[in-house]
């Protein structure tokens, strides 16, 4: 696999979102400047963030918002629909279920699971928890290609085992344990203590972060 | 402000992480080898990291697991507990307020916070609701540094100009929209979308992130 720095993804993310946001206001063209604002960088950031992808607007005349949009939608993988399954319908896993920004970006939770009989067969916002014994049976049928892991530490990597072996391409991972994927399979973790101990780190150093 | 990279705060935040486990298991030194693996990281960059913070450690001997553990929450800032308050009791806000993974690490939720009545004066975990006008009479009487944003995005700005006026430090956003705070206060977002856009990018496009 290439590498692509985390951080280039995640201010193409941004402009997106302010793309859109922006021609939704009517607005047809936009400058390097007013999109390195929405990002909080430079106009030089944006324009070789955009480079890395093609070649894009026209010098002296900014960016077309639409195809702009459509450019980026495309770079990110966004122009299809996502299937996504999350594992574990604890507290965190219940609220990712039912957040709404999901859906609105072109992610479906297309199934939520759970080893805990009294949650089985519970609804959230039209996703019904399924016992964890489904899962291989479902990945099978619905073809989600992420999976979202909102389990206790020691439940992860099986579960983590489990979902990949099954045909899952990426997890997002909130159990608070490193985990170990196949080659060709994207990790990524989010860990709420972390963010936090790095805005400890910050007040307590005086530093930015 | 200086800058310090995150990848390496949070790369101290994973040691940190695996040497309390290792500790815990009875051992007492541990090699940059060790750490690095645990940080899915090199011997290199661990030393590197830890460079940076001072003088750790005999060349051949390796690390007391004790010593730095000590040394790293005393860089991170986690030698004395913070108060936290969580804005938005919707199901993000009321998930991280009864998350455990906090007061393990040192940080206490003091306060849980919304603008709808039917959530005012409910108790989550210990924590009861309260109505958003007391924030600024709380933030004065428990002195809180740190603050979770996991409100609407048309509320969030707002409410950040608010907590940050009355004395909070560091912003954790979760609420879909970028934020400016006044200087010397430290700002970090966690977007959802976002995370799992980098996941379809990178399986689009079959690289890693």
């Amino acid at each position: 696999m290439k590498h692509i720095a985390e951080s280039t993804v995640r201010r193409l993310s941004l402009y997106l979102r302010f793309l859109e946001e922006f021609e939704s206001h009517g607005h047809i063209t936009i400058s390097s400047g007013e999109l390195a604002s929405s990002g909080g960088t430079t106009s030089a950031q944006v324009r070789k963030d955009l480079s890395f992808f093609g070649s894009f607007g026209k010098r002296g005349l900014g960016y077309s918002a639409r195809d702009l949009i459509a450019a980026i939608r495309e770079i990110l993988g966004l122009q299809h629909p996502w299937n996504v399954v999350i594992i574990g319908a604890g507290k965190i896993g219940a609220a990712l279920a039912q957040y709404r920004g999901f859906s609105g970006r072109g992610f479906k939770v297309v199934g939520l699971y759970d080893n805990d009989p009294s949650r089985v067969g519970t609804k959230l916002e039209g996703v019904t928890v399924r016992a964890d014994a489904e899962i291989e049976k479902d990945i099978a049928r619905l073809k989600p290609q992420i999976a979202i892991l909102c389990v206790p530490a020691e439940a992860a990597q099986p579960l983590v085992d489990r979902v990949t072996k099954a045909g899952i391409k990426a997890v997002l991972n909130f159990a608070p344990t490193p985990l170990t994927v196949p080659a060709g399979v994207t990790l990524r973790a989010v860990n709420m203590a972390t963010e936090l101990e790095i805005l400890a780190f910050s007040i307590t150093n005086d530093v930015a972060v």
